[in-house]
């Protein structure tokens, strides 16, 4: 398919090949030759890796990419762009898999790959944060830190190869007390479709220190515009740091019965709200302990969902319950040992629970014992992996996935609508259900993936099918997804209809004004610049 | 002064008297005659309480009041004002002494006071919200709570009888864990200036249960557009509550000699990051803390600051420090105890310190008792009161005061430059130095209040001349305010400078594009609509 794909050359919609040409040259000029990549292999690697669902090979495919180094780089592309009308997608290193990767909303589109962009600015041990680009990945970060020998804990998602910085932004979750990653981050630099540079809160205090301190400045606060957003390019932003505990219990719990769902969620909420659960707990159904393992043809041959009896068998010779929930507790040794005793006696209520604790003095150990050691529990302590990544072999050697994420209330009794409605969709699709709920401060994330087989074509079909449903399903119960991949962008934006989508004309209202051309990542989020939007509808189409 | 301010009229610039008495009387025909307000003492009440530096005694008076009680009578008010180009000036319920109470920043406004708006929507006690219209006051909320036996706690400002949302919008502070108000405001409905509504984060999923349980929803967060604010006109918020704590421990500490100051920053800074104090710890310095014993005639006859050696003598005569930190941990008894033997732990670190605590078991009382015996700590348990205006008699029966409240690093040595700064300042302009910082998790507020005599103009001269001295020393030191008196909106908007006030440039874009008329209190904090701004400057006048 590669192949097929790179034989069709895809411009940007309504410029003739000459002027693309041009425009190429102009990048050429501003960057330098090499970091403008307009043709072959290393062109494919800005498309979609799980690409699915649309007919069209090139629905989603960059005319080209260009990798800036410096925010004056930025500032030429983006010129160039303005002058040719050129679309742009911004990616800080493209490993947003799941929700397309690198690939752009609108073919033809520039991708501005921020990749080169990684330094890490700034530490600070005594006031807990750092400063990065957009190219500094958890892994860069991580090693730094330990390499300096600084007591601060990053907060980082399933997988560790993305970008700091593009994660918080496009609200991406981790799993110790910092885990939403958008609220820690603290001040940013953006610059604007026009090409201006603004530092956001006290960042516009030139001669000021607290940039990374306080979120706010005087005025309204302009950062939340900048998540999940068209409307800027941040080139640089603090984040918040944990000061490293003394402790760190890690806490495994497994539940016997599936209907255990609303005591576990209602327990959780409650100690999440009461602070004694610090950090992102994670509960996890049956499928989703199993696919650890890697490839479901170890255990089950058959095609469509593995039926309740042959998953249920798995769990028993894995010793698993129906659930599993997994958090943290954090501090100094009392104040871990309290929460533990606290969370215990609140589980215990639950009955056939089993409660396992294991409990680290973190100053004890070197940081890089601590790394070896610390295995499956890593995310919890802010140690970067790759571990998620065997989930993918789950339908196929090559296999894809796609989340459905709803955000929803803490209740057990809506976690258990929600899932039971996923989880017979799943399996009216042929797939396993894959699923849990993360919980946040005061509200839970549905964790969901379709795994597939990106080689099976009815399972590219079916999934495309079942997404649409759940969508549509989902969204009529008062349950909808806070990110999307880029097929679903315009769909998944549909039932935030308060008042006839009246945000998002808001929001395309101050994207007019802020990029008139339309330039900047036209369609990210359902946000479509005024020359593509459709009258009454969320676009007319590119 | 009253009587002479009466008597001459203000109308909204270039409005014609006949035009005025148009769109008042269209006013009173959308919302009732008796909710117009455009004359008499009902009227003088929505000036400045404390004016005092403008030679011009109706610089910020108002041209009438308009008092709505409802969205839709919100709505009809902004489209008559659209129609006549008249600016509005919103407050909710106009408290916000120091910073010019409900006097609008551009004569000739009609304020659109919210009073009216005060129903409490919902509280839900299980997720630890409670949704509330403008009007709702600290004491109406806390009543209600009270009166239907919710165990949550209100987090409230020094003076209860501010509004609930208004005072999270203007990025107010109280004294619990959940003291950064706008931090914990959740899903707003918003008016914008052309009279269409919007709804914040998951509040535009129709179907929703989300709105007031997670900050974001899909696409941009635009909530903090309308902190601070000339964007849109909040009409409800959800606000996050704290859960009632079994145990409260309030703690309050003396510390001997005003060099301790850097130390006592440093350290209660860092068991702020480390989540050991949990709430805005307050540091009061002598004045401060003499200060609440009402006029300072009882113990100095004197003009001008009252010498070193007299407060000195006062503080030891109440048996007081140079300093004194207030703060109180919260939670289960275990971890409430365990907090208290850390903080104790790190404050014996300084010489001659003095720690007293006070154990609250919450449970034990009514809500009534703790009301009532919980005396003045009482903010630190999210009770309202007015203890705090005792302060205002300090230098006259008929005192005024003004804030110098910049934002600082929580870091001894900056801490100690700022206190010197403005304490040098005061004393040269005939003031005392009241002053502390409050400690956010991750900043400093300074605090600081200049109290004069209304009545005597040389005091209030000397205001005027003080507060813009300390707005320039300070601003090149790098401290710059969060908020501003009206006055002095565009002044402390100036150090905010970085790219030629790039970011103030960026918020006039928005400014421009949300409300083309200009109508929507133009000016605040520094924000013009576009035939307001003057050529590179922060506006032309009006």
């Amino acid at each position: 398919m590669a192949a097929e794909r790179a034989s069709s050359r895809v411009l940007p919609n309504g410029l003739s090949s000459r002027d693309f040409e041009n425009a190429l040259k102009e990048f050429a000029a501003a960057i330098g030759d090499a970091n403008v990549i307009a043709s072959g292999e290393a062109l494919q690697d800005y498309r979609d890796p799980f690409a699915f669902a649309s007919a069209d090979p090139n629905a989603f495919a960059p005319a080209a990419a260009a990798k800036p180094s410096s925010v004056e780089e930025v500032r030429a592309i983006v010129k160039i762009a303005n002058e040719f009308k050129i679309p742009l997608w911004v990616v800080s290193r493209g490993k947003n898999l799941g929700y397309g990767g690198p690939a752009p909303r609108v073919a033809g589109s520039v991708t501005i790959d921020l990749g080169r962009m990684n330094r890490i600015l700034e530490v600070s041990e005594e006031f807990c944060y750092a400063v990065v680009e957009p190219g500094v990945t958890f892994f860069d970060l991580y090693e730094h830190i330990r390499a300096k020998k600084v007591k601060l804990w990053l907060s980082v998602p399933a997988l560790g190869w993305g970008s700091v910085i593009g994660n918080a932004l496009d609200r991406g979750v981790g799993y110790t007390p910092y885990g939403e990653h958008s609220e820690n981050l603290c001040g940013m630099e953006v610059m604007l479709p026009n090409g201006e540079v603004i530092r956001t809160g006290m960042g516009a205090l030139s001669r000021g220190k607290t940039w990374h301190m306080f979120k706010h400045g005087y005025g309204p606060t302009v950062d939340g515009l900048f998540l999940q957003s068209n409307l800027g390019i941040v080139t640089k932003a603090g984040i918040w740091l944990m000061p490293q505990p003394d402790f760190f219990i890690a806490c495994d719990l497994q539940f016997e019965r599936e209907s255990d769902l609303e005591q576990i969620v209602d327990i959780t909420g409650r100690l999440r709200r009461e602070g004694i659960i610090q950090n992102t707990a994670v509960l996890s159904n049956a499928v989703r302990l199993i696919s650890r393992l890697g490839a479901r043809g170890k255990w089950f041959k058959g095609d469509g969902a593995a039926p309740e009896d042959v998953v249920q068998r798995k769990l028993r010779e894995m010793g698993l319950g129906a659930w599993n929930l997994r958090f943290a507790v954090y501090g100094p040794e009392e104040l871990a040992e309290g929460r533990l005793k606290i969370a215990k006696k609140a589980f215990a209520a639950i009955l056939g629970s089993r409660f396992e604790s294991k409990k680290w003095d973190v100053r004890a150990h070197s940081p890089e014992e601590f790394t070896a050691a610390i295995g499956s529990e890593s995310v919890q302590a802010g140690v970067p992996s790759l571990f998620a990544l065997e989930v993918l072999k789950y339908r196929g050697e090559d296999g894809g996935h796609i989340g459905f994420s709803p955000i929803l209330a803490p209740s057990g009794k809506e976690a258990a609508k929600l899932a039971n409605l996923v989880g017979r969709m799943c399996h009216e699709h042929g797939f396993d259900y894959y699923g849990g709920f993360s919980f946040g401060g005061r509200h839970l994330w549905s964790v969901m993936m379709i795994l597939y087989d990106k080689k099976n074509d009815e399972h590219r079909t079916e999934v495309d099918r079942l997404f649409r449903k759940l969508v549509k399903e989902a969204g009529e119960l008062g349950f909808a997804e806070y990110r999307a991949h880029v097929e679903y962008m315009d769909l998944v934006g549909d039932p935030y209809d308060f008042n006839g989508h009246a945000l998002r004309s808001f929001t395309e209202t101050l994207k007019d004004a802020i990029d008139p051309n339309g330039i900047l990542a036209p369609g990210k989020q359902g946000i479509w610049p005024k020359a593509m939007r459709g009258a009454g509808s969320a676009h007319k189409g590119v």
